[in-house]
């Protein structure tokens, strides 16, 4: 019996809908994804997969070769968590698809030559913890566990507390050669977050690159008062420089082709609505596929930020929280997957995977099935049942040549 | 023994500070708050007045006439709460004026001819409950009282239930028409909110009118997306356009002498700094003293919205919260004052004022003190001792001008 990608989806369709933001919201150890975790455990079982979670809460399920040497395996998945009103195919659709995979491949008769291993990794999209691939980021060692366990989510817990209520030893978190060792490649098909494919008239992309990606923030200070006494030529308000900032930003960001800068976080201090604010902070996310254009964005910006600021007397400091360069997938692999995919376009990604993070340690690559509304971290996100099952055949068709008999 | 203002000041210098915004957190009926009301009440006490709280939570202290009729009144006072992070003297400053100008006339051997109260409102700010003037709004019927039984403080506590853990019977909050008919005129100092005074060089001035004054919510549409992975050329950011906006507002305000127009609170939804937004809100205050120029104002600051939205393929939506209209304090009593008073400037305010509220039912008049920073709403709001006690001479001219024999 072969499951469709549809039909798995269809089973959790039910699980962590968010009503008020609309979409789905399943933050990492929530129940809604604990709920899904124990869904997918249940599934690898009946599929006679070797199914446990690791010390870093990464889910493995092994379908082993005769010979039963864990080595050199070709390993796929991706994530079951979201962000907070996301859509219902970021993650869960690598994951339904990796399942849906290892039917079709049984189905073909496949005895794997190298072992074959589906993974779910949490956290992927940070969105509890404030670091996204955090599970990625802890076997592969590129965050520091002590870091990690101090982490905190919106109401105050720790990540050490809360993996420990999920069932995890929390003084275990952390680089795992052992279980890196095990991977010979690995492949995560996930929902394009961009209109690449649509254009393209293609189901199913093969993923050259994520762009490289870092955030900062711009602190403006001004001179906070009252609304209602201060006339215009007295005012110093850090919220005028702060809206001169914003159209900055897409300003400088249109003038570097390719380049993507956002600001979706701004809160001004102290936020009355009869008071001018004393200070605001903005975020500030730049992408683009090469670093060089990158900074230059964030220095064209700075600079701007600066001049708007000076002309409403008032301050700003920018301050970087994180920086990642881009990840150029293995071309080798790339190109093993282009032979395996005869036709499938090539496309880069301007959003983060743990495929990038792995990349660092082993060879990666990713395949992108088409999204046809283009939209992504929104309950608009979608995918037809026809891409998905073409998703999931492209999966078990590279699962094949990576892990067939050669 | 005759109390300085600024002696009565140090004595509840302590008291509230906020060491994370910085100057006072004192909101309605919290420690810091009740610990004032019971310093003013202690203070009145050892005067020889006869104080205590009526249903509404205003405190009276009466300094009574030979015939111990309490009729046309001459009624002094102001409030004790803050705004969060707000200055030492908005509020305070009248309170302790109020019982500096009781030392005075003591002093100067005044037997009233007319009865003497110190009054203290609750929520003048708005900042727990969200509406400025409760005290006197209940007091005089300009707010429902099952309207504000149910207001609701951050922490989602009713005004009922805090009002209840406060000593008073929430059933019995309201129009009051035995209290108000007590009140023959009713005087307030307040610490200015401008730079008035400072350009007249002037210790202390007389207040003509209050702004009118609006508060607008600003909702704007757009489309949720990746930060990462949309182009820009394919958004519908709402951040953009509410930056539009915000700098509309000023360019609005700007092209009306007079006007003053404020964005103080912006909350993009969902906040995260890699997601473009899907709504932003904004929070509009506008204030003119010519009410036809208020809405002016608005008019030309929403039509601008529009185009600014449209212009990104948003949508904007305009919704008044609130719209009062100028108050001119009354007349005969102004003119009293400024007769008591010679050579002593008179001003409008921004600001509002329970003394703006009780115009609607009494005639009230209110006194400025020189703020030498013109900053307030922030620990920047300043008096000098010489100009505190200044004030408290003038306000001890009015009431033995307005309460002593004829």
């Amino acid at each position: 019996m072969t499951a469709t990608v549809s039909g798995l989806m269809a089973e959790i369709a039910d699980t962590g809908r968010d009503d008020a933001r609309g979409g789905y919201s399943r933050p990492v150890y929530s129940t809604a994804e604990q709920d899904l975790r124990e869904w997918f455990s249940e599934q690898a079982r009946r599929r006679g997969l070797d199914t446990g979670t690791d010390s870093n809460g990464i889910i493995w399920a092994w379908w082993d070769t005769p010979f039963g040497v864990r080595d050199d395996a070709v390993v796929t998945g991706s994530h079951l968590d979201s962000v907070p009103g996301g859509g219902a195919f970021d993650g869960p659709l690598g994951v339904a698809s990796a399942l849906a995979a290892v039917d079709l491949l049984r189905e073909r008769g496949l005895t794997p030559a190298k072992p074959i291993a589906l993974a779910v990794f949490p956290e992927e999209e940070g969105s509890r913890f404030g670091v996204a691939c955090l599970g990625s980021r802890l076997l592969t060692g590129a965050i520091d566990p002590d870091k990690a366990r101090n982490l905190r989510d919106p109401d105050g817990n720790t990540f050490a507390d809360v993996a420990a209520a999920a069932g995890l030893d929390p003084r275990h978190v952390g680089p795992d050669p052992d279980a890196l060792g095990r991977i010979g490649s690995f492949v995560e098909l996930h929902v394009e977050q961009g209109r690449g494919l649509i254009d393209l008239d293609q189901s199913v992309g093969i993923g050259s690159s994520i762009l490289g990606h870092g955030r900062w923030r711009l602190r403006v200070l001004g001179q906070g008062n009252h609304a209602g006494t201060t006339l215009m030529e007295d005012r110093h308000d850090p919220m005028v420089a702060a809206a001169g900032i914003v159209t900055a930003v897409r300003d400088c960001a249109l003038r570097h082709p390719g380049a993507r800068a956002t600001v979706g976080r701004m809160v001004p201090v102290p936020g009355g609505t009869n008071v001018i604010a004393s200070a605001v902070d903005l975020w500030l996310d730049v992408r683009h596929a090469d670093d060089a254009v990158t900074a230059a964005v964030v220095e064209a910006i700075h600079a701007e930020s600066l001049r708007v600021a000076a002309a409403e007397g008032c301050t700003v400091r920018l301050t970087e929280e994180s920086l990642s360069p881009t990840v150029h997938f293995d071309p080798a692999l790339r190109s093993r997957l282009g032979g395996l995919l005869p036709g499938a376009p090539v496309l880069d990604t301007g959003a983060g995977h743990d495929a990038g993070v792995l990349a660092a340690a082993l060879p990666t690559a990713m395949l992108f099935v088409r999204n046809p509304t283009g939209v992504s971290h929104s309950p608009e996100e979608h995918v037809e049942d026809d891409d998905a099952e073409a998703g999931a055949r492209a999966l078990a068709d590279v699962l094949q040549g990576l892990a067939g008999k050669g």
